[in-house]
């Protein structure tokens, strides 16, 4: 059992407990869960994330009840399993496991996200340190860091030094929790597209800035927020980061990474990074360094609308609606590749740099 | 300049030569390339992928044809240009950087993207040999391996352990014609999913069966076609397919790793892996294995018809016919991961030792 997940098996063990006291005593064994609808769901302008409320639902063991609370119970048996042997299962692998459960078996897998996801909740831990990991890939990396594994049988240290991988790259694992880092970077990049790291990386950006480079290849899973979160805070590092200039690179990447999704407020506390910010491209740089655009289509323009008058976070900041109106004017989306007009390499020699070491043109 | 990449940009040379003849002799220039609709595709039964056929198209410079034949002397251009300075630019990049060529710019992608399938054709090369790279991840890796690359800058060999990435794995990079290899590996195991390539990562299947893992996530990459073909043409290895018992996994995943793609007849030569054989999940290991199923889909069946009918592969295979037909029967498909159903390791214990050990239970 790894020590970090420990205390997640003894919160597991002690609440098995109560429901053993309660129904050896005879009364009606019950689970506590924060309510996971958007109603009880905040925006902490403190902290910086959508986070969870203060409801709570209490699960009563009743006849209607009975197998959600026996799944329930199951699911966090099988936690307990996992950390036990130091193993990890995807949210599918869980499902096919509760075949095995006789009549506690989900017909479909959305019943045991749902069952996932309430007892993440009711723990207050993420389902990375229950052992469900998720199915997706976490990322890659390059640049000036080394990351610390742990060899799984030996237990033996393993060093993987970011810098030594050509032009490849390090691909992060789903569950990130257990790795350290050691690093004389200045700051994170996270860039929206495979195309634009690979540059980066090839012409090793990230040695003459002394950085660490992260493609999140479109909305960051919650493996690569988790990795650049956990890396920042540990290294006391900035997360800039580096989108196409169109809705989607604001309001889903972007948003994503740095205050979380309204439909999991109960895990974005670990799984935000309130310290990134939003270099580019702004539509401030289309005028400034002259890049080719496309027009905005009719769901950029719905989309747009809907951020500024709905999403708590760009409600929160004016730069953002200020950018955002802008953008809604000049009818225009801009890509990060849209600097190659001005030559291949234009956007490490010139735009970067330039933006990294201006804050005002920064969004918050 | 990478001597690899040597002899593409002397042919692009050659041609601009023979135009440059033709017009100091006062006579039209002209350019050949093979014609590229799918009436000129052939399933190469011999060598195993769809071809090419033999049909040309003419394209002489007139008044009606000077945009498209500047476009690709222009596009020609830059891929010389990315030899010389060992670069590589994306398709995208390829598009901006065209913004540049006054009436000769392109106004849209597919059409940039249409005049390098011509050249890529022409030259009879891929598209990476010519300097354009795919902005898409290219799978991971994990394994008994060490893959060689280059320094970018100081040209200096990079030698790269793939059993020394912990959880994690390596990225493979969207250019990989200047990689070679060293394994001692009897096998490649090319597994759908990366939830599937993450346990068995984790619990080094690699080393006790002493393989290369490599998970494509869905429809192979490009890069990770060319990636898995390159190294089992070089160390004479196997290529076993893990996939999805369904018409997806069967016919876009499996079919496209082992053949190619239709519509990218020019270039499948490079990027099929003849080699490869699928080893499961087949509608018979769903009765060896009791397996759990989900009922097959109106979609599902609707392809598993037009597979059977229209797809040159499997009418090529008496043995996918009579699977295709056992899956309509069954009326079912099955995931990689309903194995866990027996137990979260019984796909790395039993599962895959038994299907590599036994050809007969192999598909084509």
């Amino acid at each position: 059992m790894k020590e970090e997940r420990e205390p997640v098996a003894e919160h597991i063990t002690n609440i098995a407990q109560e429901i053993k006291t309660a129904i050896l005593a005879m009364k009606s064994p019950s689970l506590l869960t924060p309510v996971r609808s958007l109603s009880n769901v905040l925006f902490d302008t403190k902290e910086g994330y959508f986070r969870i409320g203060e409801n709570v639902k209490k699960r009563t063991l009743t006849a209607a009840t009975v197998k959600t609370f026996a799944q329930t119970l199951r699911m966090m048996g099988l936690s307990k399993e996992l950390i036990k042997s130091d193993d990890t299962a995807t949210k599918r692998e869980a499902y096919y496991v509760s075949k095995n459960w006789g009549d506690a078996r989900f017909s479909e897998q959305p019943e045991s996200d749902s069952v996932m996801d309430d007892i993440e909740a009711m723990l207050r831990v993420n389902r990375e340190q229950m052992g469900f990991i998720p199915g997706e890939h976490g990322g890659t990396v390059a640049g000036a860091l080394t990351v610390i594994d742990r060899d799984f049988e030996t237990k033996k240290e393993i060093r993987i030094d970011c810098t030594r991988f050509g032009s490849g790259a390090y691909s992060i694992p789903s569950s990130v929790e257990h790795l350290t880092f050691e690093t004389s970077a200045k700051f994170i990049l996270a860039i929206e597209t495979q195309g634009a790291f690979e540059r980066l990386n090839k012409h090793k950006y990230w040695k003459k800035s002394n950085c660490i480079l992260i493609a999140m290849s479109g909305v960051p899973t919650r493996a690569c927020r988790r990795f650049i979160r956990k890396l920042a805070d540990d290294k006391k590092l900035p997360v800039y980061v580096f989108t196409d200039g169109d809705p989607y690179g604001y309001g889903n990447i972007y948003r994503t990474l740095k205050v979380g999704s309204g439909n999991a407020a109960h895990i974005n506390e670990y799984f935000c990074v309130p310290q990134a910010v939003f270099i580019g491209v702004t539509p401030d740089d289309i005028e400034a360094y002259k890049l080719p655009t496309h027009p905005l289509k009719d769901v950029d323009v719905k989309k747009i609308k809907d951020l500024v008058k709905n999403d708590p976070f760009f409600k929160e900041h004016k730069e953002w609606q200020k950018a955002l109106d802008k953008m809604a004017k000049q009818k225009v989306r801009v890509e990060q590749q849209a600097f190659a007009a001005h030559g291949l390499n234009m956007v490490m020699d010139k735009y970067l740099p330039e933006k990294i070491a201006n804050s005002k043109t920064w969004l918050p």
